[in-house]
């Protein structure tokens, strides 16, 4: 039998992640996110930092790396998709779980009895976060959530076909900033 | 101070005028769909079935009557906008309240304490659903989803500028074929 995998999807500075990890320990099952990339790491033997960088398509060559010429081969971007999506599919095998981001949801579309969440607010509610959560200070926050979400939507995109962010690609999606952090867990963990 | 009024926008067949009854009934406030449409109707002197074709662009002309050149004026539909958009607003001031579709969370944005719910299911589970709950047996019903979710999206772009079906757009979105008419009917009254 499959297990039940919750996967949550979420725009940069949303609370997503701590929203999937509360979820998680209410409902006493583990939630994986950067233990992903620990794994990836492990495995491909690539450096847990570059994965990070390329991962998402987070480094400087990232546009360049997801519209390049594959006639020459996968990009390293490629074999990091391949590794990640067999890590989230022995992690999903192994047990319900939450998984936060790294397209889950499309990884696992008929390999887990799945929950797809997207997280999202505006972008002045996310501005107000990252500022609050991460203390940052050094652009603009809302330039830098436009880029995120740019690099997110592009990445998503690419690998999956799906568009990033059409409520039809989830059964819920919540909004942040409106219902608070703790209703959205609560709204989640119901639906388990 | 503003009253509070849960909006639904809903795609063909998924339920979403059912749940904003049910919804309204759980809290023990009006629902507005239908009622909306003979408010119109004695309003305007317009015919409540004319005004049922022409309001969300059911009709032959739909297609030209949404891009036709309104420089000899507005178009018939411009003037169901037009008093719709009146009703709605008249009807939120009143007392809280569920509206069902007629973009109403586009014309109280800022006029109402807003709880917006978009309600979505796979075409598939829509299609079982009409032919279940209506008997449709005239046309293929997953033809018949796709040419109304044309519609519906290219009247709400149209009228309000917001792309339909992004999650974005609202603050909470649910799969009704997922999680079942009645989950979505506790989650959404467990919001207000």
């Amino acid at each position: 039998m499959k297990n039940r995998v919750i996967t949550i999807s979420r725009e940069f500075g949303s609370g997503g992640r701590t929203i999937g990890k509360m979820v998680a320990q209410r409902l006493g099952i583990p939630c994986y996110d950067a233990e992903i990339i620990e794994k990836i790491a492990q495995e491909s033997g690539y450096s847990g930092d570059y994965i990070k960088n390329e991962g998402e398509g987070a480094g400087d060559k990232w546009l360049s790396n997801l519209f390049s010429n594959r006639s020459m081969g996968p990009t390293n971007q490629d074999k990091i998709w391949l590794i990640q999506s067999r890590i989230i599919t022995r992690l999903a095998e192994k047990s319900p779980c939450v998984i936060v981001g790294r397209c889950a949801d499309y990884v696992l579309r008929d390999k887990a009895d799945l929950l797809n969440v997207f997280i999202h607010a505006t972008p002045e509610k996310r501005a107000e976060r990252i500022v609050r959560e991460y203390g940052e200070r050094d652009a603009a926050p809302l330039e830098r959530i436009r880029e995120k979400d740019r690099r997110r939507a592009a990445y998503h995109r690419f690998y999956t076909d799906l568009k990033w962010g059409h409520a039809q690609n989830y059964h819920i999606s919540l909004d942040s900033g409106k219902l608070g952090i703790g209703k959205c867990v609560d709204l989640i963990a119901s639906l388990y």
